[in-house]
């Protein structure tokens, strides 16, 4: 039996009951190096930590590794939990670790977890959707990836960008050239919801992210005002 | 003090710490007819819960009269808590009912939820992004509203609709007209992550929800293919 369980996005509070129980069910568990340790606060004393974190080696050899530690303990007969950061099925991998469990014949229970482009524009008051401003969210990820940015632009939706960071000179002269609004509303945030969150807003053109270190979710669209709005009028607030 | 918080999709499970700590705080509950009222559980005995779904009226008087009600019980110096299904900024009007607090003077505080568009493929084996499938994933609502639906169907990314039960056999003709292939697979799930939770898999062209009943998310993209397959090979699950 494996669990592939959403830690969410970084907040330990953020977790699921289901999420809490299945880890206290686990002898072994497989933890991304971005899950905030306290989330193992619920784990059995007597349970095996493995961190996966991203290491030497290519990415795809990276995760090789992973799916066979995975089979390799379900096999010996022990409850497994793969705790990732966020949603295990948003740019998590999670698609390709259940299918190749499943392949190998063992039980697989997703456990789904808050994604950090919901929850971190939401710590800092930014709706993704809104009835006058917005029909529509579009997660992307800016890693290593071709999108049509003409279309993205065109759909009207508002943009939440994971992963993003460096590549964002490209990100912006792009979403420009499609035709989007230099001037459209635009926000990074990075550690969303840790005490160590840092945000900054700004325009499309201007929107840059060398002030911050740690993940970073870039939200471009018109509801990033309200959130703007919010922080210029509870300035008591932590930034 | 008011806090907005998402109980997730429908399993109680679903919800997060936060939104269970949040809930013990409140004097006052305010709850959509779509929360399960097992997440009520987690009140404490002498709490009010006010029942707000949708009744006669039409939604801008329902709207104004929720946003009403949450002043006025914050304004008596009561712990409120607005309690929504999913995520309470997709789709849920969120936003605006923080804006019209803050407007007031009143602190609000976010506790995201999982939000259906996710959680309840999940519940299906569906992952919404995939390495080999889907760089990415666009939220709609299929309520009321016009999209650009050549833009959506070049950009590539998987379509999760919410509310769209509807307007199916619109929604169908305007993607199959910019140009999306009729055979692409897609998927309609009713009562997502409930005992009562049902599905049809099927493609764009001949996807129904007549069989179903309850509140509906539809899905339609090629990572829908991975929650079939589980399905298939996997027929002690619960459908």
């Amino acid at each position: 039996m494996v669990y592939l369980i959403g830690a969410g996005p970084g907040d330990p509070e953020l977790m699921t009951l289901k999420a809490v129980r299945a880890l206290r069910a686990a002898d072994v568990i497989l933890v991304d190096a971005l899950v905030n340790p306290a989330c193992l606060e619920h784990a059995r004393p007597d349970a095996r930590v493995i961190k996966v974190g991203k290491r030497a080696g290519s990415d795809a050899t990276q995760q090789a590794h992973i799916e066979k530690l995975l089979v390799f303990h379900a096999r010996q007969g022990r409850v497994v939990a793969r705790l990732k950061g966020g949603d295990p099925f948003v740019f998590g991998r999670g698609g390709e670790e259940a299918e190749r469990l499943r392949a190998q014949g063992f039980d697989v229970v997703i456990v789904p977890g808050l994604t950090s482009g919901i929850a971190v524009p939401a710590a800092l008051g930014i709706p993704v959707t809104h009835r006058d401003l917005a029909h529509g969210v579009t997660f992307l990820t800016g890693h290593g990836v071709e999108h049509d940015w003409d279309a993205l632009v065109r759909s009207g939706t508002t943009l939440v960008i994971y992963m993003g960071s460096r590549r964002l000179s490209e990100i912006r002269r792009r979403l420009v050239g499609a035709g989007m609004a230099p001037d459209t509303p635009a926000c990074a945030i990075a550690n969303g919801t840790l005490a160590t969150q840092r945000h900054v807003v700004s325009t499309l053109a201007h929107l840059s992210t060398e002030t911050l270190t740690g993940p970073i979710i870039i939200v471009i669209g018109e509801v990033v005002r309200l959130g703007c709005a919010v922080e210029q009028s509870a300035p008591a607030r932590a930034a």
